[in-house]
């Protein structure tokens, strides 16, 4: 099979977690033994855990290893009160181990101290250049010089002053390195990051039925919800209509995630009077916000617009600052609604599915 | 990685040439060598050409073995005035290979007589039990023996007496054999062979912008239309609503297809009489029937209903004989133009993508 059948899925886990790793840019890796099999897919979930490279290299340890994994859970377990040793299936388990938010550097210097030199000669597919700065933990090009792998593929460079210079190390050590494969695949799963960056990035998310319709109650099933509500969790600011407050009176909340935070909101409107008894304005450690200007949107540095046909018809005209993706939900039902009308034309950039929804990024062009 | 990641990678591709294989099932493969690693991944294209296993097998071979893919196309290109020799670049002979429709009884010969053992200890997956009968070639599960394949896993074993049998020549030979992965997968690809195999498949398309609207023009790119005329080209019979043929004067043909068989066409009217200048009737090689019973649809193995808003009514209603599916192509293009209404649930079955339009195969619940 070709680089790009490994770069894709690297790419496609990294996707997962678009947005939900801000302000990390969102990356992916696969790892492979020295006979080209494929041990792992890992990814950077969420700021301040593991980044991807740590995360594929521990699930290839524990999936080449049990000893290796048994060690791992057992000593994890100690120290942070979890309860991975309950489960006795390994399939189980190391989709549990993907799955969850763990320690950067317990788990960095686990791997260290216990690798064996289990990976010795094996291959590694990153969508951005390993980082070689010391952040949370030592740098993750460090990790492939230390467990001795041969070689190491990358989408794109990192053009990033601090965290740059991975592929210089890898090179140093004697490790193959091929750059560019999937490049522009790459520089679109890093486009949130480096626009945030820069200073804002911003986007639009409507849920539609699969006949286009927008009204009529519920449209979009739980495992999307739930996506929207990490998303919620970790933007800035949530810009919202001030008609849909007035006639959908959403609460706006992140409610279906754990520990979900729910997010400051800016109420776009002409219009500075509401009811005070509109349920977003009870969502406790939340700011509200009325205004007719979208200036503190413009200098927050992640913004989710969330609308339907008002915010589309803005976001065709260039009245929404910054806004150039569509974040879109889509239900596999038809709806006795119509539809929202416009003429926006739409580039996919991604798309998968949860369960019979589909969920998709695009750029507006 | 477990064994439902390599049996996905063979469903979707089997996926890709759902109905086009008609009359056999869509089948995929996936074979690994002995240390694990992908080699290939194949499928069965179209009836009368190479089955999947023998599909996946080339491809592994060419892949580990450059005397081995030389050897074959020239002895393919000598035979069969093709022109494989001239492609110079490895990736993209492969890719051409996996993408044309080969001679099965030379290819299967081929192999049998040129695979130097290179896949000694290999493993397969497969999508549906390997045949054990004599067809255009000789048994697939044989194929297996003779390479002394170490492992086979089967999603979904054949019901049919006349193919089955092949798990019982596999484990006659020492060949271990895992079947059920997958199992329910397996079985919706299944479905429409079943289906047509008990006497009818019945099946409604339908085109929708992203916000559901099926008119103001062309809806689906071009990439979608070829696939759309590719499956016209295989069904026994189209049905048609009449005042969709009045008002969209659509030809019906399947010209974006190389060879492409326009199909018969059954207009559903209670009105008998049509402008005879309709493009529709002055297609070459073409029946075309004007009724308002639907009783050749029911009677003919394989049909196609196109159609929108009133076709989408009498699926609903049960009116459509036998239609239990939906194909949906979906451009990610907003028109202005009002949605179909309906309140039709979907269950989605497979969804992939064309460049930017999606496609997807629906349950009608
Ligand atoms: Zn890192
Ligand atoms: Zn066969």
């Amino acid at each position: 099979m070709s680089d790009e059948f490994y770069m894709n899925l690297a790419l496609n886990e990294a996707w997962k977690y678009q947005i939900l790793t801000y302000p990390n840019p969102a990356v992916g890796c696969v790892v492979l033994d020295k006979s080209g099999k494929i041990l792992s897919i890992g990814a950077h979930k969420k700021a301040g855990f593991l980044h991807a490279e740590p995360s594929a290299i521990l699930l290839a340890l524990c999936e080449i290893s049990d000893d290796f994994l048994h060690k791992f859970i057992l000593n994890y377990d100690q120290k942070f009160n979890t309860n991975f040793l309950d489960i006795s299936d390994k399939h189980e388990l190391l989709e549990k181990l993907k799955e969850v938010y763990l320690n950067a550097v317990f788990t960095y210097d686990f791997i260290m101290q216990n690798h064996g030199d289990l990976l010795d000669g094996a291959k590694a597919y990153v969508t951005l250049e390993p980082c070689s700065h010391y952040g949370k933990t030592p740098p993750c090009a460090n990790l492939f010089v230390q467990l001795k792998f041969a070689e190491v593929v990358i989408s794109c460079e990192d053009k990033n002053k601090i965290a740059s210079g991975g592929i210089s190390i890898l090179q140093n050590a004697g490790i193959k390195v091929k750059v560019g494969v999937l490049k522009q695949d790459g520089g679109m799963l890093l486009k949130p990051f480096l626009s945030w960056q820069e200073g804002n990035f911003s986007f639009l998310k409507v849920a539609l039925s699969v006949n286009g319709a927008a009204t009529g109650g519920v449209i979009s099933n739980e495992t999307s919800r739930a996506h929207m509500h990490s998303i919620r969790s970790i933007v800035d600011l949530l810009v919202i209509g001030g008609n849909t407050v007035r006639i959908d009176r959403p609460k706006l909340d992140a409610r279906l995630v754990k520990n979900g935070k729910s997010p400051n909101v800016l109420i776009f409107s002409r219009e500075q009077k509401f009811d005070e008894s509109l349920p977003l304005f009870h969502v406790k450690g939340r700011e509200v916000e009325i205004s007719n200007s979208l200036l503190r949107a413009k200098k927050s540095p992640l913004v989710m617009y969330e609308g339907a046909q008002e915010f589309l018809n803005l976001a065709k005209n260039g009245a929404l600052p910054n806004v150039k993706w569509l974040l879109l939900y889509q239900s596999s039902n038809f709806k006795n609604e119509p539809n929202l009308l416009s003429q926006i034309y739409l580039k996919s950039v991604f798309r998968s599915n949860f369960a019979d929804d589909s969920y998709g990024w695009y750029e507006i062009v």
